[in-house]
């Protein structure tokens, strides 16, 4: 990231990892969009009205970092596709998350009209939520980070 | 955003529309630092290394889009703090879903050497599970965005 003068890639929060390896933005939007379904390079430009060497820049990194991966395309033409990895499908939680955030606290009443589902019934998903090992809700105010050697 | 000709904050999605609100990498970075008890543009600077006129939009962003709120020093000082409102507390999700996927997939086997816990008795986190609404896990290839007017 710019503006920094250490690398975030040795830091020791796995918050700022995580973006450095994700990348920026754009590359989060290409995340969700590959959940989407989307493949192609035609397709996610398309998608996010992206400049072309942006785009490649951001696809290049994200293969890079093993997010993406390459493989030739479903209808054996000559284009490559880009699909999730593992590591990838992993962010689902990150999408999900700045999802329902931005689904209480972006939009006016009635104005979004999409909505996050699962499985063949199509159910609204439930709230995030976070707990403990053990069970037990954890709220936005009740979390910390500590030395690994002290937790249990 | 950059690069983009398309405005973001009219955008259909939740996610793009809370990238946008929330602003980039370090405004999420300084929101993390917010739930780490940093109040003072002093300890931003110093837990974030960041130059002073970029540290000074971010804030300013998150403030103005509610984000953030400034309050008076709690000491009395003149200094102004700043603390996270409910709209940012709300991050928190998103900034532990970055956490979890960042401590499998950005460190070396026992590189990582803080965890996060909840409560007193400082017990560790579970991984975040989505479900639906009628509690049923959600993997990462299980979801997907419908017209909410089919949804149920």
């Amino acid at each position: 990231m710019k503006g920094k003068r250490t690398d975030l890639q040795t830091d020791a929060c796995a918050i700022a990892r995580s973006l450095d390896v994700i990348g920026d933005w754009w590359s989060l939007l290409i995340v969700r969009d590959a959940f989407r379904e989307r493949r192609r390079f035609g397709e996610f430009q398309k998608s996010l009205g992206l400049a072309k060497n942006i785009l490649t820049t951001r696809l290049r990194k994200l293969v890079a970092v093993g997010i993406m991966g390459m493989v030739p395309a479903s209808d054996g033409s000559a284009y490559s596709e880009y699909v999730l990895t593992e590591k990838g499908e992993s962010l689902y939680l990150v999408i999900v998350a700045l999802w329902q955030w931005g689904e209480t606290y972006a939009f006016a009443p009635g104005e979004l009209n999409t909505a996050l589902v699962a499985g063949e019934k199509r159910k609204r998903l439930a709230p995030l939520e976070l707990r403990t090992r053990d069970g037990r809700i954890v709220g936005p105010r009740d979390f910390m980070w500590i030395n690994k050697l002290r937790t249990q």
